[in-house]
């Protein structure tokens, strides 16, 4: 049975691509929703999908997106992509996704083959962290929004994270996982990538919303199955605009993927 | 009198712009050089200047370039940019730099205005620092190639960290102006955030040629006058790429930009 991912992000060609373009239908759903609207890391999804189409590489190895209005749920959409570049090792693509006529967000990737990993001479490694079930289940209590996105991933905060305005940093980190069991691919990490509560909600005690103006995940080799580990840090916080860092490992603690968002702070 | 890098970052409109898409017509040089082929930080100034023109806001906040092809320096290219979404605070573009019908970058940005500093909650304090005169020139030694582009921006490097192999951490920091005397803006922080050593040329005594797969500049504030000091440091290093984080401080110790770059290692 497909998974909940692979159906809600599933695309459908509206025409046969031709000189490295393509058209492509899609339907977003609402069950990942952030508050009333769809999560950046679900709109990018289907995006890279159409995206991977027209090269030769299977594995995303740099993606930015660019938000430029939100997205719809429970609503038809339109992704365009075309193909920049196709080499030996790398293909570059760009794609957007348009609703009613208007670009929601503008992507910009490169893809490679990540099946055979490489030697790691310099690594970040994980933090300490608790297992899942000594975790708390993120909640949309932190952000004063509805979470329907809790019914399609797993997060779990580190306990001293958890609460707005009582962490000692503005940190956030702990585990993630597709709810139907789905494993994590390379696919799926943009979207994990953009799943947390704002690191800022910590330390700084900041609620409510936290609209991405840019994001940028680099994906570093294959995540092996199980639950993913995730810590974001905000220390560059500047004209109400933070730059968020992530990086998350797999469950064997390898590093597979960073993160880096540019956000707007809007505390009214 | 132009400045070197405002007359060899010139572009001019072969056709007026209409519905928010250009193109103009540019001339490399290869003044800025690394080896035989046009700085990074270089090739995206053009497109940025063209990306600039069809929007309301002057500064470059979030820049995302690819490297498709190196360009080649003393040979005309083509420029073409289109809007993408304009808004009462961002601007967002994409553009290319075209040389004998081939991408040889692809770039996609946001701009803003930033002439009016807003308050800086969270920071990055500059790293300790001996003064220009007390630090080292960068050569091409240690990359053993060539560097033109030394005839166009002064990069003085943290003495500790100047020789291949002798530094502690992958870490390369030091200052940069231009050796003409232009005054910094946001504009030359892309080319200022690409102009130094590989980070990895210091405690892991690679030498060579890192080519950029992407780069991304966020842009933080507008510089005062003065030498900037930047600071570069890799921590993954996986399968012969590198994540590679700048940061940019102005003069008086503002953090006004930071980098990430995904680059290959040619290790051979």
């Amino acid at each position: 049975m497909a998974s909940q991912f692979d159906t809600e992000t599933h695309i459908e060609p509206t025409a046969d691509p031709a000189d490295g373009r393509g058209e492509w239908s899609t339907h977003l759903t609402s069950s990942w929703n952030i508050g009333t609207n769809p999560n950046g890391g679900y709109l990018v999804s289907p995006v890279l999908r159409a995206m991977r189409t027209l090269g030769a590489h299977p594995d995303p190895m740099t993606v930015t997106t660019h938000y430029l209005r939100p997205g719809t749920g429970d609503a038809s959409a339109t992704v365009e992509a075309e193909l920049v570049r196709t080499g030996r090792t790398v293909s570059t693509a760009r794609g957007r996704l348009i609703q009613d006529g208007k670009g929601r967000i503008e992507t910009i990737a490169a893809f490679t083959d990540l099946s055979e990993p490489g030697d790691v001479p310099l690594t970040i490694e994980p933090p300490d962290m608790p297992p899942p079930g000594q975790c708390r289940e993120r909640s949309g209590l932190e952000q004063g929004v509805d979470l329907p996105i809790l019914n399609r991933v797993d997060v779990r905060l580190h306990p001293d994270q958890a609460t707005a305005g009582q962490a000692e940093a503005a940190v956030v980190s702990g585990w993630i996982r597709f709810l139907d069991d789905r494993p994590v691919d390379t696919l799926a990490l943009p979207l994990f990538a953009d799943a947390f509560p704002p690191s800022v909600f910590g330390s700084l005690g900041y609620v409510g919303w936290v609209p991405t103006i840019e994001l940028t995940v680099h994906v570093r080799r294959r995540p092996e199955p199980g639950w993913v580990l995730a810590r974001f840090e905000t220390t560059d916080l500047s004209d109400n605009r933070i730059i968020e860092d992530g990086v998350l490992w797999d469950s064997a603690g390898n590093l597979i993927a960073q993160s880096r968002q540019v956000g707007l702070l809007l505390t009214d």
